[in-house]
């Protein structure tokens, strides 16, 4: 996963990078400006969880590319999508039966983040995200992933059920967390494998579940209805690698 | 579990309350009201992540049991906090061996919440916290646990390795989470048992590490030093769930 950073500058510009919901890490604001479009920008960035530096005119000076920030800099982090063929590559290196994460719409950058960790951690090839009603990879969902996003590929794609059938092709069996399914430890999760994880609210979606060859469930003895979606996606994943090293 | 709501009116009573890190869940504001002191709570309030509505005088008037809202009016959480003997009590009704939940420094509310909703629905008979160096039952925490904390005795004790020390005696083996333990899966987690799970940066401390029969590792493919904390133990609840079936 390449991670490169951008520099925007100037008022408008960054209003309008905010505004398109995109992954900036880093505001620095003039010290002591408290005009309109700078309280929007600090309005912008709050919701959108990114840090504000105040420093004086002769840093953001120093920092500026353009020589015209109007008091304000922002920086961008900008990651690289991988495609599916990157994933499978490196299944294919590794040795290993391909396992890859596939999220059907989390929304939380905070438990996308952890998923991402999980996934690296534990050995899988990448992750795969739908490109929309979910989270992209903004600067929290590095943040949180603790570094794992520099090193494993994430690919987006445009419709999950259709990979899925396409990967089928390709020798993969997909199993989805769900209530109603088998508990975990009794599925056969050793081969290769795509573990597929729902969004906090609705779990996986209908049209997605259909397409899965297994439906696994983690025991529950409480009276809720589910695990946290990084939890859950942490249990599963450790079932499979318990599976594939007592092989 | 229980749970009562209490309400703080008054500008100064509420700036306090926020500053002494009282779990709020939300302030009613008298809509327009901008002065010092509003701003003030405004700040505070974001700081510790509570809601804040903008209300008519009319509503506040309704609100208010003292009658003396200065347009100002939080809406406090107070989750009552359970004995080390509650949890005792829990486990020997259950008819299951005692597990226990410890928490050895955990900071972020989200990761509580998480770790006492994975708690709840693995089974386990309580959840232990260190009065100091660790988040209480904030607001934050009961949404994230979804609901568990109403279920689930949470005990806050002054020192972690005194508890373990006379839980030991009680018949208790503790296993706490550390890299260079033993691989889990091989570990015999099927007894009594309290789970240690040491905080994001650091782990579990020196002196609680040292209390503890066991240290058992998740394995890790990946480069990263660790989990997330919640999803740490998730994976280390669910390998005592698994071997507990499997019995």
């Amino acid at each position: 996963m390449s991670y490169t950073e951008s520099q925007i500058e100037g008022r408008n510009a960054v209003i309008e990078a905010l505004r398109a919901g995109k992954s900036i890490d880093k505001i620095y604001i003039l010290d002591g400006c408290q005009d309109g479009p700078v309280m929007t920008i600090k309005r912008e960035a709050r919701k959108s969880d990114c840090l504000i530096k105040y420093v004086a005119k002769e840093r953001l000076d120093q920092l500026s590319q353009t020589g015209k920030h109007q008091g304000v800099i922002a920086v961008a982090a900008a990651y690289e999508y991988a495609e599916l063929e990157d994933i499978l590559d490196a299944a294919q290196k590794s040795g290993r039966p391909p396992f890859l994460f596939l999220l059907d719409g989390i929304e939380d950058p905070h438990n996308l983040g952890a998923i991402i960790r999980t996934a690296y951690q534990s050995g899988a090839h990448g992750v795969i995200i739908p490109k929309n009603r979910a989270v992209g990879l903004t600067a929290t969902v590095a943040r949180t992933s603790a570094g794992a996003l520099n090193y494993l590929p994430v690919a987006k794609v445009t419709n999950l059920s259709q990979t899925i059938e396409s990967l089928k092709e390709r020798g993969i069996w997909f199993a989805c967390a769900d209530m109603q399914g088998e508990v975990m430890y009794r599925a056969n999760l050793t081969g290769p494998i795509g573990l597929v994880i729902g969004s906090e609210g609705e779990g996986v979606s209908r049209l997605v579940k259909e397409k899965c060859d297994f439906r696994v469930s983690i025991p529950m003895e409480g009276k809720l209805d589910s695990l946290n979606a990084s939890v859950a996606a942490g249990v599963l994943a450790y079932e499979i690698v318990r599976q594939r090293m007592q092989q």
